[in-house]
């Protein structure tokens, strides 16, 4: 066992709270950005809530929409130059991962003279941040409760990512209600991200916690279960709660323990998404089950076999090479037949030209160092699978 | 499903991180109240190490030593005093759950003028506290991430439990090596606390999410599988460590989610040790499995079968009524047989002299609402079950 820091002090408020959101931002400050997307939290009423609490409480609002899925570097340029302009004491952001993401590296690059693209591209140090509060209406990317974000580049085909426990959410506002009407693509898509986090911690071949092992477990258990009811039911409060709380959890760092070992698919997606801005969930599932068909062998095969048994309920009777076998092909039936994701890059348009350069850039010209180590040519040839 | 307010910020450092003791206590100030229970971390070396790593650091430091087992308010009154007269900035607990609980009501007592027995009988605010950084020793009460202590007052046979956020530790060190040299007894004892928090909460009719259930088997299944071998292999740092960590999350308010239900064994054990002066877990083990006999019925027997089914193995197949014998049975075998502690009240002196008084305090002269009501009358034939 590798020893590690636990550190994730967000505060949740989960289920109905909207009414201590005032009361939350007052804690930091009088002016308040308040980010968001499209739309959709208008359509919902959430805006017209969240305004009234907001003036209600005597606060200062300012407001930066657009930001976009996959959300782009130019989003955070403007939320930096707002609160710079407005002396912005703390962002509410309100929204799914992409508002929460690009709203991290406001908080930052407001306090810095530099382009806020340089905390992706150069990793500059994150020295101090605006407070950050969140109202999440996606369960997906866990961004409401972690220090990370995924930032698009798309000038230079770079989608990267940065985590800094600055960046992590002061306080989260989680009510599963808000989800409800999340759209099926996006419910589906979103479970696929969810099981993406906890499977880039899971399938490892270091020493690891047996406790985080068995939780690692029942997160992806949750999302196995709840999300077909979420697709069936949108307002099933059960499977949103589940969904949600889970999202949270495959990712704030707490079932990381002491691993070490690099994330593989993430990096490989990031560069689809990158070229091709496709939804981040999808090409998760897309590429899931390839990958661990590509790292299946005598060392990996325990693993798999134990992730066959105990998150699918595949008899430990049999043979592990079956087992393992089982396993993946009941994990593409779940991705692409119950959630009905896209099976393959083909259908969704995407064909091998830039497999090269994607793997290139997706290794950094080096080695991923995860379940097995993947180095360019793995990466092209997992992407081949993906067809 | 009820809402809830999730708030655990405790910065945890798991292994062998005393390094970074003095600059976490730093952040808090120069003055440090070190306090520790006899003499053990002096024979194990710990006591050197730490005070080595506070004097470099050029740290002010205080001690207050002898914080009992079931610790009593005279050491909370020695502890405010110290903190007073030397204008303490932060304590550093080295210990097991007493002297972590004993050290949190210090923190706060040292920012009022009244007795800090008050926090406990009459429940005065906590309106402010000490920091408090805690070095763990024992996995069992869990109270190096929870704001929760509890103090006994011998004059008036009462021992009493309060929680407030900000009696949670800033910071707590667990290094499972540090549990190495805990008894036999103690380990067993720890194992006993550490499951009946968990069961607190799992035992409950109240609508629940799935993700916590799991979560709470996974806790459960871990005890079960590492108490026995860190008995049998007490340098067996897989197993010490499954249990530290597990101790931690069985009762810093994670599991507990949105449950509402009162806990019902602690409040009966609080008198055992009120009275009686017994070791905790000892008394959480006696009482336990009567309890769940006494509670089994139409309402209750599905979650005792789950609990049977998912954490203990037993077949699905079989009738609910014999899974839920047979899960109250093999808990008892693991805590008796396998644990090795003393099964009845009898076997450790007490007889049922004080029974209707203690069942008299423990209900607070009401009914404790748990996994079923509980009145005086079934508290006491509760305890005459455990003779």
């Amino acid at each position: 066992m590798n020893g590690f820091i636990y550190n994730i002090p967000t505060k949740v408020y989960f289920g109905d709270h909207l009414n201590m959101l005032a009361p939350e931002l007052k804690k930091f400050g009088k002016r308040v950005l308040l980010t968001y997307g499209g739309g959709s939290i208008k359509q919902s009423g959430l805006y017209n809530r969240i305004v009234g609490e907001i003036k209600k409480a005597g606060l200062e609002l300012h407001e930066l929409s657009g930001i976009e899925p996959n959300p782009r570097i130019e989003s955070v340029r403007r939320g930096v130059n707002m609160c710079k302009k407005n002396e912005i004491d703390v962002i509410l952001a309100v929204g799914g991962g992409s508002v929460l993401d690009a709203s991290k590296f406001m908080a930052a690059g407001a306090k810095v003279d530099f382009d806020p693209w340089l905390f992706l591209s150069e990793k500059r140090p994150v020295k101090k941040a605006l407070p950050l509060i969140t109202v999440l209406t996606l369960s997906a990317t866990g961004s409401e409760m972690d220090g990370g974000g995924v930032i698009t580049n798309l000038k230079t085909n770079e989608k990267l990512g940065r985590a800094d426990d600055l960046l992590r959410p002061k306080v989260s506002f989680l009510d599963p209600a808000l989800t409800y009407t999340v759209s099926r693509f996006q419910t589906a898509a979103g479970a696929a991200d969810i099981l993406s986090h906890i499977m880039e911690e899971y399938f490892t071949t270091e020493p690891d916690l047996y406790m985080l092992d068995g939780i690692m477990e029942t997160l992806m258990k949750t999302v196995i279960k709840y999300a077909p009811v979420a697709l069936d039911d949108p307002e099933n409060e059960e499977a949103r709660a589940n969904l949600m709380w889970a999202s949270s959890w495959a990712i704030n760092g707490f079932i990381t323990g002491g691993k070490t070992h690099e994330w593989s698919v993430h990096p490989m997606e990031h560069e689809l998404s990158a070229f091709y801005d496709i939804t981040h969930g999808l090409g998760l599932a897309i590429l899931t089950p390839r990958w661990l068909k590509y790292c299946l062998n005598k060392n990996t095969m325990p693993r798999i076999c134990q992730f066959g048994i105990n998150v699918l309920g595949i008899s430990s009777q049999l043979a592990p090479a079956l087992v393992a076998k089982r396993a993946i092909d009941q994990l593409s039936d779940f991705l692409f037949k119950t959630l009905k994701l896209d099976r393959t890059l083909t259908e969704i348009g995407i064909g091998d030209k830039d497999f090269k350069q994607m793997a290139q850039k997706a290794t950094r010209g080096g080695v991923i160092e995860g379940f097995i180590p993947l180095n360019a040519d793995d990466v092209e040839k997992i992407y081949e699978m993906c067809l």
